[in-house]
């Protein structure tokens, strides 16, 4: 790139994180990136992938809050050698609640009161996060354009009978109560790329979308637009995670509740962080950790990897019928793109439904490598392809600017 | 029959009333049958359709409880010209929660104990008046052996990364927190049927079968063993129904409980009572009238029939999917058994999957009409089966009498 191209700085703000990346706009040349831990801590850690290369730099002080980290994102950016503050084209965030938005929006007061005013009540452990970071931006970077991008936007294609539950209706009317989704901008990003992979205009395939990582959804993919999504109202919903429950009898959830005499806010956390993989295993949320279990002779790890692969192959089987056939499967994110053992329990027995993997293709596809797993003679195909969310987010925030 | 023959009494025993069916012994003749609805109330109704063909017997007046319903019936079976005592070789009972029994159990003292102790936390709604319809069975018939027949047996071959939540393990362990199923016998009776329609020996079948009345599941049957059902711990999970929501987001229950400020018991009420097709579309559990409001033009209603008709074609998706492919689809109960506009709906657009409707014979397959609505090109047969519980009952009871 020459010396004055322009720039794209990608953020994704978490409670008390901040991830970033730079593209060269119009490219989809990652420049640099790096994450600050521990923000708020006295002991916050900055790792920063220098632009050099390979080089790390790794320092560890205090981070008060997302504008300090935002700050000393920047001191690292625009510092002797790198780049200046002119090249930054657009800032774009991940936001994890669009609420109604359907599409990625150019900040404005607009954008802003409606984000504080549905949003933070829709996904208020996530989306106050978020926001710091589009008023951290503006502040350090006046004038250079903010463009939220929403995890939920690309599931607002979904129709109301897929999206809505069948509660009174009147939660809807008052509470926004429905189905929103998660994961959106990876399960574009995949969608995208495996079109690609397929060789067919992306209006012509039909997809199913598996991303598996600590958190996991599916979707169901029709030319390039989400028909149906596992995830919720909430995160919570849909397949077992790292350590939440997915699908349950809400019924089982009142009972255990009035048994042992938890508050709506214990019974959210017991869902949300303790069950999963953890809550079954009783030992780790981690894939990794469950399935040296599970080969060391533990019977509760065994049971809850194999609960994890059932239920993704229920979703896999309810999407291939929703879209009346698909072309691919498409796994992703952490567990989808390296977990071998989890895709070939999941897609095993499924001759019949046109699923034939090739075990030696599915066993290479790790670290990062893409690919089809399927056998030349399946008929939809198989494929673990690398999300990479900033990407899209670059992308996307570069076409709004 | 000669006169000596013997005789099955099925009982079904709910909170208010009690159904019953007479059916000759080692036959699937049923010879009367009968209806006692308001049990308790001083205008309790008694009607009895008598053995000399279609004369019905109906009368007004107290029943005061269980034993005394049971004391009404046999006054009728067995008055003038009716049946003698020592005929009745068996009385098969409904049991809708049969805990750890994956089969009939000839009732003794051990049984009842279990029952009592373990199913009437598990299902209390239902457990307590079955049970009494037993007690009263064996008061007034002293000798006579009684057959618990549960609605959960059908469902104990499903395996354990089916049935388990991914819930903290000790919920299992301490309060039996599992997927259980329900309507077990007729998903039983329609896959025998199947079995037949189909020419194929049992245990070479993979079925799909939807029972679908007010209340509704699906289940995944291989060789006649059941693998996966839709209800759960309790009879709110799965598809949609005429009242009850189930599957949605535990999270948003918890939401709406707290916005609305809602107790555990509230909230069981309206997941249970007021969702469903009710709390869509706002008048009506009864789906005929949301057909109708929906042909009227009513939006809601037609909203409420459409995500009903979705949720479950995604379950079948599931189904088929975790079968490897599936023989056949059947449909049975008050609504499978009448509404071919809920079966175009489900089976619409599958040809990709195998599935192909004929609508002529869709449409004809209404009434307790049995037969194949799918087309003859169809590699998945869909069938239509009249279900009939208590004839089920009386087969698994003489069986073990």
């Amino acid at each position: 790139m020459t010396a004055n191209a322009l720039i794209n700085l990608i953020l994704n703000c978490g409670s008390s994180s901040l991830k970033y990346k730079v593209f060269e706009s119009g490219t989809e040349n990652c420049l640099t990136s790096g994450i600050i831990e521990r923000i708020g801590a006295p002991d916050a850690v900055i790792t920063h992938n220098a632009l050099n290369g390979n080089a790390v730099d790794r320092t560890s002080g205090e981070v008060k809050n997302h504008s300090a980290a935002i700050s000393a994102v920047l001191a690292r950016l625009l510092g002797k050698g790198g780049f200046k503050k002119r090249q930054i084209k657009t800032v774009g965030h991940r936001v994890v609640h669009g609420g109604k938005y359907s599409a990625p929006m150019v900040v404005d007061d607009e954008v802003k009161n409606y984000l504080k005013e549905v949003t933070f009540e829709l996904a208020p452990l996530h989306n106050p996060f978020n926001f710091e970071g589009i008023v951290a931006a503006e502040k350090n970077l006046p004038g250079v354009p903010n463009v939220a991008v929403f995890d939920t936007a690309f599931h607002q294609t979904i129709p109301d009978f897929a999206y809505m539950y069948a509660l009174p209706y009147r939660y809807y009317t008052k509470y926004l109560v429905r189905k929103y989704g998660f994961h959106g901008t990876s399960h574009q990003c995949v969608a995208l790329r495996a079109a690609k992979m397929l060789k067919k205009p992306l209006s012509k395939t039909k997809l199913v979308t598996c991303h598996l990582g600590n958190g996991a959804s599916l979707a169901a993919v029709r030319g390039g637009k989400c028909e149906d999504t596992s995830m919720g109202y909430t995160p919570l919903e849909g397949v077992m995670m790292g350590t939440r429950c997915g699908d349950v009898d809400p019924a089982a959830v009142l009972h255990i509740m009035m048994s042992e005499e938890l508050s709506m806010h214990d019974m959210d956390t017991i869902l949300n962080k303790q069950s999963g993989l953890l809550g079954v295993s009783g030992i780790s949320n981690d894939l990794r950790d469950i399935i040296k279990a599970a080969e060391d002779g533990n019977e509760r790890a065994a049971l809850a990897f194999t609960m994890y692969c059932y239920r993704i192959k229920k979703y896999i089987g309810s999407y291939i019928t929703l879209l009346n056939g698909a072309d691919a499967i498409v796994f992703t994110a952490g567990v989808g793109e390296n977990s071998p053992a989890v895709r070939a329990e999941v897609l095993k027995n499924l001759e019949n439904i046109g699923i034939i993997t090739d075990p030696v293709l599915n066993r290479a596809m790790v670290s990062g490598r893409e690919g089809k797993i399927s056998a030349a003679s399946s008929p939809v195909k198989v494929f673990v392809i690398a999300t990479d969310e900033e990407l899209m987010i670059s992308r996307l925030a570069d076409k709004m600017t």
